[in-house]
């Protein structure tokens, strides 16, 4: 199997757990090279000695002009993406990207353009549907007879809320950190969200407040087909970080819960205590964060779909644009409000 | 302890929960007389034999005018509720009414003024609020360390969906069956609900939806304190009767799951098996309705607060007619809106 | 339906269960009398008013005299239980006697002799079979697909232990604590027990060995087919009265738990907490005795064999004696040592 | 740090897992040589490509006597371990042995004698130890509040028997299998097992019982401090892989059930259906294997001591022969009897 070469835009937190799950687990691909302007002594020591990768630069375009590069991973930050993505793919790479895509609809429908007169994979990093448990509910619902979806609901909730300025710099609650559920509602369903109504709270945090964003909030969605989706956030969950779905369907209902670090229980006079669930997303979904990689180097070394698309990366983001807008407005709001 | 009179009005399937409740377990009271205009010789003899009850008669007004009984138990169709509980009260008898007093505000109204002049006890049946499990999810709210409520959710699902005519005539989902977890998110959260938006559908019965009902449902509140809940509703669910809350506050969360028959589990070759929920309210809350003409005869004998008050009946009806409003003008509706 | 006269002969702590369960929830039958030399004025009048009891006797022989009573249920101590039934048997009157029969085998065999030559019905009060846990797990085992039973697993821990004083009068752990699970192996596997072999302990308190008892035990037992149980036993357990139960057989494994008060989870920094089990015996087992003299009083009603009878007594009281050798003789004991 | 160069002896399965292992996990370590006289041209190339192992050969005494190498790994049969082990410690390696050292205790007091007089670190390679699940649950006997222990209990059945020939060959279930057992039952405990006694079955595979072997046991520990342990195996479950254990102590109990692939559940009109365990050891195990040959390279590159010794080796074996004499001759053995 020839060798697939990566190079890695990005090394903050994410740019580093893709580096490292591709230089543990991918056997097809080598990490040719990191560019990150910012990259510090450190880090570039870490990447060279334990990683084996042999080119670290500041410069992006280092990695977009290299030849010899096939695929780039997209990790910086979020007004970038872009940008970057319309350079790798002029440069005839293949981009996984980390989502979203970018909060501008005009700037994921450049990207979209692009791609449409190029033979390039493009996928964006919805690391969810890459746990083992939210696969598993997505195989029930497709196979394990629980009918026509008709009730779909995710819980959502962070350890510990972000400060106010990165919540102002985010893009805000629906962007930066309900969009995951967004994606996941479309996953977990296989539909289209057509209308969205949230009720939003700032309980957590003032501050998030006044710098215009929430904190807290149980978001409403109209599915095509008719069904019905609901998701709880919270900016801060005392037990760690929660992440629960649901899918009710007419003959059944599929459910996945919390991961934990053991099942030990410990019984006695107080009750029955188990353990809280995984810290963050770090733990939660370190094996997905491989997977999601892994799937999409097979997809470039095999020509296949990637197994999330840009297409699924502007759904998401207009949904978060209308989410933004029912919190706003206090109504409901229809995609297509949006889109058009 | 003096032996309380009852009379209860209404030998339909609820009416005979209660009275063999009274029968069984209720030490303090005594079944004096059950009135009922269609009961059948099958109940009146079941009655008479098997639970010693003296009078049958089919006029209510039998009971109100009979001055040995101290209270009565209203148990006849919804638009007899209102009517009768004045007779009640103007005759000086205790009530216990089933939920709703009405469908009508101002005749629940009427019930509220008729009560200011009286010294009689007005309790209303929200029986769920006596059901072991949700008994301690409240008081696991209240004392169990979860800090200040922030999400209250409520999956409500009943295994069998009712015929069109009876969706028709019921007053609606709303008003029918999610007033129960209107009442469940005010009992759980100790806080009033401001503002309701809802989320229909029409995915069990096209008949329900002809007749101007729904029979699915996601409905997002808003609560006084800022704190925001979110129930679920079906009219039709394939395991059962499905019974569940959570209350996700600053410093934790409480959560109730369904009962089942059995604890057993069956692990085999195709995976690990146990018992669907109890099948419906009368499985599920046979324990709770006994718990609750229990404490409306102890508050009468007592002459303590009823658990559940006359307000708490208006509160939650006003709810529903606002969550009714909301389905139809697809906005969301505030109870100021209804109330005034 | 024949009201069936029951005499209750003994009013401590069991009788009264059985008193109340006649009185609330058996419709077949009416407590004609109550004997006890030690009843105190309170429980009589309790009899008499709770319970509309019209004898109250201290002597047995005026319940076994009279011939208006059909049946009796022997909760008297435990030395009595022989006698007592010999006296019954030959009155004609039908039989529910507390467990164990007797602690010598002897004395039991008596007393099925007097059955071979009589018609009535004798039950003995292996309370637990009529649980809603094991009656599940033992549905399980023979319905539930589990193929050939291969293990029988029974974790019986009380939450207090008895005084030494107790223990040494009781018979000792096999014989007072352990029979019960004796039963749940044979219940549960539909096996007979062929040797049992001991390992006790004293680890609760050293008065208990003093007095020559154990308070705790792992029990191995080999069963008439092959299969393989296992018991373990303690006198006192810190969370409450451990109840669980196991099959394991050639095409998978039903298993049952404790029941708590509530399902009610608290997730908080510190984990995830729920209930401990129901707190002894007769918080577990309250339905189980109700459904137990019940299906008692139908089985006299009805002319049915009863669920449990003398040879389920004798069998639970062999292995209860060839335990006790066991322990103390430090080998395995096969239970043809003791029967023949 | 320096990069410790190991030598693995065996590549077979457990082989190919340490390999893989230290490969992609262990920082501080590289696999300078794999000897095995079997090895197939399929497992060299898949050695060199992907492991990027330099040295492949079929004499382990290549390994043995090459000065560059630090460490060896023991995964070779069991009949060879205590003879390369001594090869080893003579030539001043660090040894990991895979589980047994020898089923022989005179070879394994050899072993013994050989590290007495020598620095090296010897680890034996109980990877039950290791498991997230074991691991956690060891740590709630120490910290957890449960107490004194006074009642180990380990649930070990296999998902598929071997072949008659294997068991044979294997020295019996006692050393084969319940071997992990015993060891998990001294882990937990912290104690020493002073008596054991088996029920033994043959309910799986005649064929293993004409083999002189069992498939089935209930195994009773008498542990040093008093307390009491059982232990339930089959070498055939048909839900997969079952490892489960309980520490029952005075203040309460810490218990730990298996690991699924996922805890998604579907419930439908057929009750709650959750996923089976994960099938086999290599599923189960595979982080334990990872973090098992981490901490030993740790032990050696730290200089501290290894988790698992060569007097745990032994402590087990000698279990393991007490319980195939106690199968054998039906009665409680003594571990003295065996180690004197």
């Amino acid at each position: 199997m020839k060798q697939l070469n990566v190079g890695i835009i990005g090394a903050g937190r994410i740019g580093k757990v893709h580096a490292r799950s591709i230089a543990n687990y991918v056997r097809g691909a080598k990490i040719a090279a990191i560019a990150d302007p910012f990259i510090s002594d450190e880090t570039a020591q870490w990447a060279r000695e334990s990683l084996g990768v042999e080119r670290i630069t500041k410069d992006h375009l280092d990695i977009i002009n290299d030849k010899s590069i096939d695929a780039v991973l997209i990790c910086s930050s979020t007004d970038t993406h872009a940008q970057i993505s319309l350079e790798a793919i002029a440069a005839g790479k293949h981009v996984f990207c980390e989502k979203p895509i970018d909060h501008d609809i005009g700037r994921i429908k450049q990207v979209l353009e692009a791609l449409r007169s190029s033979q390039v994979k493009y996928m964006v990093g919805f690391n969810r549907r890459f746990d083992h448990n939210f696969r598993a509910l997505r195989a029930a619902v497709i196979n394990g007879g629980i009918g026509k979806v008709e009730i779909v609901k995710v819980t959502s909730r962070d350890p510990e809320p972000p400060s106010a300025e990165y919540a102002a710099r985010s893009g805000g609650i629906f962007l930066d950190m309900a969009i995951h559920d967004f994606d996941m509602v479309r996953y977990l369903s296989g539909d289209e969200v057509e209308e969205v109504y949230v009720s939003p709270g700032v309980l957590v945090d003032p501050a998030i407040g006044e710098a215009g964003d929430f904190d807290t909030a149980v978001i409403s969605l109209k599915l095509k087909s008719g069904a019905l989706a609901v998701i709880d956030n919270c900016r801060r969950c005392a037990y760690g970080y929660d992440q629960r779905a649901e899918v009710f369907g007419s003959l059944g209902a599929a459910l996945c819960g919390n991961d934990t670090e053991s099942n030990v229980q410990v019984w006695s006079d107080s009750g029955t205590a188990g353990k809280k669930p995984l810290f963050f997303f770090l733990e939660r979904y370190m094996q997905a964060y491989a997977t999601e990689v892994t799937e999409f180097i097979e997809a470039v070394v095999n020509d296949t779909p990637v197994p999330v698309n840009a297409q699924d990366g502007l759904a998401a983001v207009l949904i978060g644009i209308a989410a933004t807008k029912s919190a706003k407005e206090g109504r409901p709001v229809r995609i297509e409000e949006i889109a058009s």
